[in-house]
């Protein structure tokens, strides 16, 4: 659905239900939370459903928009969520009843009723500002700033390759619209915890390199997450980090979940799809920013992923 | 001036010189590529003045500007340059002669016979991006990439606190007209030597905590620099690494150079008064950026400095 069809469809409806995905990312509860917003100045009854795993860094923003006990929605609308396995233990009422996703990932599964698809989109931020400007309640400062939130943490403020000139006039024309942008800069990008520093370090020596320096590989182990005191805040885009040598065209993070799961991380150049590599592995996202989870041991993994990169990287062997 | 009185000037003119600042930054270089590329554009003969202190990072958006042996200019035009003390040892010549001055400097000493001053914008490069608009050549791709070279650096990639809507929408428009920001954004920000990265783990992994973490120290051994293959290009800003943690107010490194001296550089916040620490030890600077230099072992240079802090800390004992 296109951006009119999609608020028409909203301003036509009422009692809406938003759901975000597992691990949520500023841009899924600033869009969630921008909205909700967008929908109650249009008049309507609109909630976020409570994600559990929502960190100190976003709740801020989400926290007053928590669906009430015993709300009964009519519309279940999710955002930035690419399939349904992605969502909160919470959503799982909800896997097979989704009636709009709004989404820019391409390897949105279509799970949806409806679905308004835009992966021309650095983030789904973006889609819902073009949204809100649609509905009749416009544009307010609380709502600016939610989606400021969503746009700028999807895009690295705006240093990651997603981001485009439109990026920038949404972003400018949401600083316009209220949203404190110093103030928020300050602490979503140039704040840093003891315990995140510290963290980075560890990441950073652990890198392991692999054909001939072009993938590199790092593990965060729980015992460093414990060791710094490093907690879920702590972690929001650490998959950049070993994608930021200038060498590496793949970038890989294994992240040790809570009862032997792994989340692995894939941040490339335009050299390697991303989302084709975590797609054998039962994951997805973007060509450059993917991901995928496995019940088995880091080594396995990084075994399995190393045997996927040398299909990729078949002129050298494995170091 | 105005920006229309300052294009107006410019195109009643010809043969320019355009001078950047000493230690020159992306602002400076970044503006004067694109300011001389426009008024090539707009018919006129422009050059920079060779600066010998622009690194690698900047040299690709400006050398083919350089001016030519024997290049005798009709007007001196100075960029991003607050006062004629700032020009490098090139620019001796020139300090009071310097017709034309564009800046957003609120130091900027007014030593230029004309100024077009506004400390609004977020860099220099903000303003040759309007001017640039009202010269008759217009903005081509080059222009605008050395422009957003100089906005995007000069804003830390539009994180900092001197970015506004305007900055974001002046980013938007240098896109549009041809600056690569995918390219420039990894070029500028996404990039690092494995080396730098590596040192940097190395150095945060060293970093020792006192006063109740209000101090910290990390010191850069001659083994580090072997270890990760870092060169003096990898040191650039190291001295920031332990003052970027939000509650540290006193980051200081002790760098071991060759010969049994220690280089010691110390950045704080307002609380501390750097200049006044490192006075004590010979050295000076300002007053959350000095350094000193002396021979003495590391572990002792330490232990001067903490016993010197402990006067600034009273309240708490070294840990």
């Amino acid at each position: 659905m296109t951006i009119s069809e999609t608020a028409r469809w909203l301003m036509e409806r009422n009692n809406f239900l938003v759901l975000t995905h597992k691990r949520p990312d500023g841009d899924t509860l600033g869009s969630a939370a921008g909205l909700v917003r967008g929908l109650n100045r249009a008049g309507k009854t609109a909630y976020i459903l409570f994600n559990p795993e929502a960190t100190a860094r976003y709740t801020t923003y989400v926290e007053k928009h928590w669906a009430p006990d015993g709300f009964v929605p009519s519309c279940i609308v999710a955002v930035d969520t690419a399939s349904k396995e992605l969502f909160p233990a919470t959503g799982t009422d909800y896997h097979n009843r989704v009636d709009l996703c709004i989404d820019h990932h391409p390897s949105n599964t279509n799970y949806a009723g409806l679905t308004c698809l835009d992966t021309g989109k650095s983030s789904c931020g973006e889609i819902i500002y073009a949204l809100l400007l649609a509905l009749n309640g416009g544009l307010d400062a609380e709502a600016a700033t939610s989606l400021y939130v969503a746009v700028s943490t999807d895009t690295g403020c705006f240093a990651f390759a997603n981001t485009t000139a439109d990026t920038l006039r949404t972003a400018a024309a949401l600083v316009d619209a209220g949203a404190p942008i110093g103030e928020l800069n300050r602490e979503l990008f140039r704040k840093k915890a003891k315990s995140r520093v510290l963290l980075e370090a560890m990441i950073t020596a652990s890198m392991e390199f692999y054909f001939d320096g072009a993938v590199a590989i790092a593990v965060i182990t729980r015992g460093m997450l414990d060791k710094t005191g490093a907690g879920e805040n702590e972690l929001d885009d650490v998959a950049s980090i070993p994608g930021a040598i200038e060498e590496v065209v793949a970038g890989i993070t294994i992240r040790e979940l809570a009862g032997g799961e792994v989340k692995v991380s894939v941040r490339t150049t335009p050299l390697v799809n991303a989302n084709d590599l975590c797609a054998r592995f039962g994951g997805g996202g973007h060509a450059m920013a993917a991901g995928f989870s496995l019940y088995a041991p880091v080594d396995e993994v990084k075994k399995r992923l190393l045997d996927a990169l040398s299909g990729i990287f078949p002129l050298s062997a494995a170091q």
